[in-house]
């Protein structure tokens, strides 16, 4: 089996990308502290095409050094807004009709492989902080709570390593 | 939705950890560059209660301050082996009758949706380094690709956001 050169992959440009049709999800950044996962994540919404990323609260944005070396690029395709406050940007998005969800360990939340999403619908998914997790006034202003269900010792994935699980099982859906 | 405490979450001891079933799943790490990536693939490995990590050649290993900042007390839990070249953790596993499967995109690489792996066999995923990927020495010894696809300008997903990815995948098949 041989490799791909880059040439190969069926790569958008960034003007490709910028009109090209969305997944419709925005990403939400509760005071997410690290820039690397900033970054990270950056690079999951372009791989995905998603609609955008909302920063909010302590949560870094371009142009930053440290954000763009993670990023790779990708904060010159994927569209994001930042927020002073994560409740600010869920009255904007309760406004433009967008579905919260939260993922957090909660009371009554759905897990992941459980979730039925309508992808016609537009979504947005809230991520928290390194520490705190998605604040309890956040969770509690969502709409629904997603769980990635884990089975070991700590029960605490990377902020970036989550956003990717639960892109991953939301833009399957989304394929279909 | 009430978040849990810690204290409510049905987490595993260290020793609970250790003599658990695990899903047969080996992460192996071809030649990664970044220590925050080993500790973010330390903390899936734990969170999926996978069989372990095998670190190759310029893949940094425990005991190490980076690796452990981001791994949060994985490297206690999860199994882990040192291989001075991915080659050889390669032969290890085929020996030991792992199939091996490299991530990466490549002609007659299977995408990860259509993915069918019969979990109760012993598998082995390789991931490769940050900029080269893995190896096309090593995606030809390998029995399969596994393609994450991918729809935006990069193509290139970051490696501890493309382990969670994968992981989670094949964690739904193994449970189902």
């Amino acid at each position: 089996m041989r490799k791909l050169a880059n040439e190969e992959l069926p790569r958008l440009t960034v003007n490709e990308f910028k009109t090209a049709d969305k997944i419709p999800i925005i990403i939400v950044l509760d005071n997410v502290r690290s820039l690397n996962n900033v970054g990270s994540v950056f690079r999951t919404a372009d791989a995905f095409r998603l609609e955008a990323i909302y920063l909010c609260g302590i949560t870094g944005k371009p142009p930053d050094r440290e954000i763009q070396k993670t990023a790779l690029g990708a904060t010159e395709t994927v569209n994001w807004k930042y927020f002073n406050s994560t409740i600010d940007a869920l009255n904007d998005l309760k406004q433009s009709n967008y579905t919260v969800y939260a993922v957090e360990q909660a009371d009554g939340a759905i897990m992941l492989n459980d979730v039925l999403i309508d992808m016609n619908q537009k979504s947005a998914i809230v991520f928290g902080n390194e520490i705190k997790g998605v604040g309890q006034d956040i969770v509690s202003a969502s709409d629904a709570v997603i769980e990635i269900p884990q089975i070991g010792t700590k029960h605490s994935l990377n902020i970036a390593v989550s956003v990717g699980i639960v892109v991953w099982e939301l833009f399957k859906k989304a394929k279909k």
